[in-house]
């Protein structure tokens, strides 16, 4: 991160109620509280950190306008309605360092086809390829080695990283952010098994992605065996999951990373599911429903239930089983020790 | 998906014994019976759905010869001997127009070194990278900014997807399928552990796959320690697998997604590994052996067994202990209480 | 794996103390002991193989100094101090084979931005993108289609496989190998919920790994939401690995395939994860500590321990339970049988 600001430059961009010290130091980076030195700017986003702020050696602090204290020599303090927000505008100040945005235009390194309708605000980087019939749309921008397949389409203000694959005739709504190496649009995982071999099933349809979804990197999505593979409006997509042929995600889902989605499996709107979670194909995921991290799901799930486990189960009968397993040593013992009790018993009573 | 057909084309394609009704228009999708709307092909594959047919709104409907029925106006029934096979048949036509044949040729904006050896009728696509004494076969087709290392060789109408690395000396059969963002020949994880660090050994085998193999959306394969990492021929595998170095892969097996397989591990043929399923090395999967989503490997599997879960066990056992596990805060109770009632037995029955 | 040497050759690099018999094949490959045949070099690394030297069919045999046998007809036996280590001599030298030397200097398809410092010894190969102000060191080698973004930096040594992404302002230490398809710096997955949405937190931090670390073909490493994501110099990371934002990584560590850490989880130096272990975030794994394959990681592990199993726990206890678990039938027909015991013993104590 390569940051430069004045602690006037951040008094500028969070717009504070008030201040307390002064600094001279130019910010140079964004620290914790703890772990912040001189040249730094930090925050106080959760209250109980509070007794941290009076060791902090960052040079400027974002406090809560009621915060009891008084800076350090040379030190800054900037009172803000929300630290957290205040701190996101400087971060975002920072994402336009960070992402320059690019000219318009198409690099002399790139590859487009003849046919492929590219938006004059449009940026296509160094060495990608765009194939025929593609439409990218207005300030949508391929940064570099993206891969453009026949009559694909990105919608406006799209963002393909480098390495991305966008296969022929899938589409991009606006918005969509697909990190390095995203795939989208391989093959469907389909045979049939004739005669000993496994005879490929022709996968001829598409995948769609709608709105402001954001894929993470070498995330692989595969087009449906026909009709399309689904990811709705908001969704947000971790790194190296794998979503299969005919799957349909609904709107505003979070899929942690690793996770892999078998065909024709559906989620709701607002599905949560945690790292390394699976499902299993042709089945249903209720809107809202939650799964904990490697969870194995191989049947439908309720609207708004938590599950957890493999295979998976209510969150808190898992959570309980879970403690009762480590208890099982004990309880085999139990169980010896109620046998051998019963067998002195009936002995002892015995005529 | 984009189709243009007329319900003569459909005709044509699948040449049906018979036909009831008529439609005049245009197929532009295929959907499942519930699905479909006017302008799509639709059929009916399995018989549990036969009570939707009535309903459906496609245009052209692929139905057995012995259905009963009548079209609604404006809509074609086309009786065949199997529904299924004709569908595969109007998708293979489709599949034909997704992926247009492409033209022989290295493209001018590839980089192919002197010393490699493109068969005439084979096509470098765009921005692909063939080094020295590389093979690449008849027919086969580097879509576009594919890697093949050194003398690594491409078999007869083979089809690399954009971004496939194929690492130097590996080699692929004929019909080999690899889609996008596939890696095969990177270094196996091998390492000595000396004075208090991992010091590399050396990875300088080979990757050799085998004819009619079809790999996955970003699956990585490492080479082998010296001799070769094998993946027989007509197995699929599916998309972000791992096969790690020396790992021998028998023929026609299935390779589920996110499937990890650990060094020196051995399947046999007609294997068929659930997704996210994980084995360790040095182990030997027998012919024939399946394993479910999730399961986690440790031991050699005996031929044509069946297993499941973490330890994986045989699948019979493992539903039931999964079914018992449910039930372990019930037997918790009972133990509690049988020990409650000896105790309350013992204490009347003393004198 | 292409190999031609002499017998002659072999003796050249591991200088035997002894030798018997000869041979005058030339080597064309390395095999295990049981597989090798005529052309073939191989080794006793184990003294468990013993027994398989003498029907071996390799043509050169790599033996510890005390063998006790003879070679066959035209069969050379080398003996050294160390039988594994001379093979590595001997693989070292073929790795020299397998992987030339580049020159140095950019290749004219790559694209280098104006502000790039590439030193003079470094090479950057055909069809890459070195973006504005990045840096890449002293015989550093980017092989194909490496990205390299803005001010992103590459120590002495580096070795970047073909389609490896190495974000904006990241840094790698020296004599780093980045294997084909790995992702540093991709976006950290962060959201917040606001009104129904999940809207993005500005990920820009970096991602900053140290010297000799390794990584796996198509791993993923997430930049920090603000600060730092790190691997501590000497750590291996292998295949499909995943490192989410703010993970501190120490020095030495072993991560094996398809790993996955969530955000801001620490590790200490040393320590080993196996295959498709899962932590969760904000955890801190103690130095040295060890976790098995698929472990599902959920809170803090202290040093030296060793955990499996999901919920992770201590290894043994994780083992034990696993053995229970498939007595777990037995155990529910011995409570059933205890209740009825009871039940029957009360009824013939009853009055």
């Amino acid at each position: 991160m390569q940051v430069s600001f004045s602690p006037a430059d951040i008094l500028a961009i969070v717009q504070p109620k008030a201040t307390r010290g002064a600094s001279t130091e130019t910010i140079r980076g964004l620290a914790a509280l703890a772990d912040a030195g001189a040249g730094d700017l930090t925050f106080l986003g959760n209250p109980k950190y509070k007794s941290e702020v009076a060791a902090t050696r960052a040079s400027v602090v974002l406090l809560p306008i009621d915060f009891v204290g008084t800076p350090q020599a040379g030190q800054l303090f900037a009172l803000v309605e929300n630290p957290s927000a205040a701190l996101a505008q400087v971060c975002a100040r920072i994402e336009q360092a960070l992402w320059p945005k690019p000219a318009p235009g198409v690099h002399p390194t790139a590859h487009v086809a003849a046919g492929a309708r590219i938006a004059a605000t449009a940026t296509v980087g160094p060495l990608c390829v765009v194939e025929a019939d593609a439409v990218v749309g207005e300030r949508a921008h391929l940064q570099a080695q993206v891969f453009v397949g026949r009559a694909a389409r990105i919608g406006d203000d799209g963002w393909l990283m480098p390495g991305v694959v966008l296969a022929a005739e899938c589409v991009l709504g606006n918005r969509v952010r697909l990190q390095p190496g995203v795939v989208v649009g391989s093959d469907g995982f389909g045979y049939e098994f004739v005669a000993g071999r496994h005879e490929k099933v022709p996968q001829v349809g598409t995948v769609v992605i709608g709105d402001d979804v954001e894929i993470g990197a070498n995330s692989t999505l595969d087009r449906a065996r026909f009709s399309r593979t689904v990811v709705g409006a908001g969704t947000k997509i971790d790194n190296l999951v794998q979503v299969a042929h005919n799957v349909v995600i609904g709107r505003h889902c979070l899929l942690c990373s690793q996770v892999g989605i078998s065909g024709s499996t559906t989620l709701g709107d607002y599905v949560v599911l945690g790292g390394q979670a699976g499902l299993g194909g042709h089945i249903a995921i209720g809107k809202g429903a939650k799964a904990g991290g490697q969870a194995g799901i191989t049947a439908d799930v309720p609207a708004g239930a938590f599950v957890n486990g493999t295979p998976a189960m209510p969150f808190q009968l898992e959570r309980r089983i879970a403690v009762l397993q480590q208890r099982l040593p004990d309880l085999f013992r139990r169980v010896d020790a109620l046998e051998a009790q019963l067998a002195a018993t009936k002995k002892s009573s015995a005529p």
